[in-house]
């Protein structure tokens, strides 16, 4: 199976909302009036971004995913991609899985392929993601100000916590494993949340390199610092069952999570409760902006705890 | 060096089109009133599209100059480009080159490094070019008709006349082989050229794969077949120099060549010389195309010539 062969037996689909889709030199397509366009790019990489034992169907949704969050994490609403995909070679059963994973989370947030490229070369899978935003109204991590309300969607740590398994450094039963495992290959990236938000929060970014360190840019882009309940930190069951040490670490630094992370003035506490409700997530509130820079964590008893967790870097770890 | 370091030095600079540049969860940008965006990505892997002895600098102007030559085959004007990296390690003397070479020709052309990632693997280079096109103008591969004559930019075959002196099948002295490394590594992408045909070109693609095969892109996607005259293609003097068969492997199949070659209506013909000079660029007629479906080469005695050349495949060479 050749290059052109594979485009089309696997990411060709008939262009909807595109003008011009995979197929040309270009995609071509319009954005709304008085929209702006926001885009990311992801590249994920076997072993960095993703384990050899993912299968392809996952890996896809897993790709698509992680791009979404982005849009999310801006307050965008989906409208296409591109893929360009590295492979060692052209594998029919790979790239069948892989494209039905993606092409079924592309489809849920009505976020069409129009274009990309392929070729042979270790395993490298980069999306560009496009959505569309208000004029000046996307969520940015500069905008928390002191007093803000800090909160986080969803849960945290499961996909550390799977991460941990894989690397025989922990346990679980295999109910347990599969549950964290699904948080680390399907994670569900929070669009409806994102475009709930606007207006409402202050700034907001996912959780891709662990809770503190992608918070700290935050902090940084806005100037102000923080303080962390850790025990507030929305954990599943299987999280809570592990032990503390164990606890901090995935929901405080695992990464992975692709939650949203969120500031909003303490008198927005009912829009933002609306806010999840219309989205169908899960928001809790975590902590509180204050003026003093720097991130401090306490427990429930207002403690101060040692803040030893760094945030992911891919050239340090 | 850290990843957050590295983008920090060598990729981030101030937005000038940008609502949101380097630094966000998505860039934000706005494209024109009455305008389509126009988007395309191509991911480059060593020893596939660049051989390892290629200098930074000429590696970060080729990174971005095959996704422009995509814009200037869709007539688009170039806004904005995300760039993925994967780097084996963070290497600060490849990054200077690299980021150097690339943002000369982003400069050169008015297009804004508005975001991306980096991560560290294989090396792979991964950009998404963002331009602008009049609704509805855009140049595309269906369009060209029975009798519209077939024109190709510049010269083509000397990037495969590189690769041959690579590979140690043919030899150059010293300053051809300057000559033809140069076409090989720092193409220019023929961006104005591709613009001042709207509304002129009936088609248009770029050469990447072969003037050929892409040629035969464009037969396809337009229902129509084509006459070309093998000897009409535009050389250079170091190609005119070579023997007859290597002139006719490098210009007809070739590739990297990154010229464009497009349709226009033979009562056009004054247009697209006035287009071609517009853009400081030559052109040439090489041959026309016609109802009756294939591709036929002629020698300047009108002479059926043996078309044995493929379209290059990732995965078939």
């Amino acid at each position: 199976m050749g290059e052109f062969d594979l485009i089309e037996r696997f990411f060709t689909r008939p262009a909807r909302r595109a003008a011009v889709g995979v197929g040309d030199d270009c995609a071509v397509f319009e954005v709304g009036a008085g929209m702006q366009l926001a885009t990311s790019t992801d590249m994920l990489v076997e072993g960095r971004h993703f384990l050899s034992t993912v299968l392809p169907e996952r890996l896809g949704h897993k790709a698509l995913a992680v791009n979404l969050s982005d849009l999310a994490a801006c307050g965008a609403a989906p409208l296409a991609f591109t893929l360009a995909l590295a492979l060692p070679r052209a594998d029919a059963a790979f790239l069948e899985g892989f494209s039905r994973g993606l092409l079924a989370l592309a489809d849920a947030h009505g976020c069409e392929l129009i274009g990309g490229d392929t070729t042979q070369g270790p395993l490298n899978i980069c999306i560009t993601v496009f959505g569309e935003v208000p004029r000046g109204q996307a969520l940015l991590r500069r905008g928390a100000r002191a007093g803000d309300d800090i909160y986080v969607s969803g849960t945290v740590g499961d996909a550390r916590l799977a991460l941990e398994v894989f690397r025989a450094t922990h346990a679980l039963d295999g109910a347990g494993f599969e549950q964290v495992r699904r948080a680390m290959e399907l994670p569900q990236p929070r669009v409806a949340l994102g475009q709930a938000l606007r207006g409402i929060a202050t700034s907001a970014i996912d959780v891709s390199d662990g809770l503190l360190g992608d918070l700290s840019h935050i902090l940084r882009r806005s100037d102000v610092g923080a303080v962390i309940e850790a025990d507030l930190l929305p954990r599943s069951d299987v999280m809570k069952a592990q032990p503390l040490p164990l606890q901090r670490l995935c929901t405080l630094a695992g990464g992975d999570d692709y939650e949203l992370v969120f500031t909003a003035p303490a008198d927005r506490a009912a829009a933002v409760l609306d806010a999840a409700k219309t989205a169908k997530v899960a928001v809790t509130r975590i902590g509180r902006a204050r003026s003093k820079t720097g991130l401090e964590l306490i427990d429930l008893q207002g403690r101060t705890l040692e803040n030893s967790f760094g945030s992911f870097d891919h050239f340090r770890s």
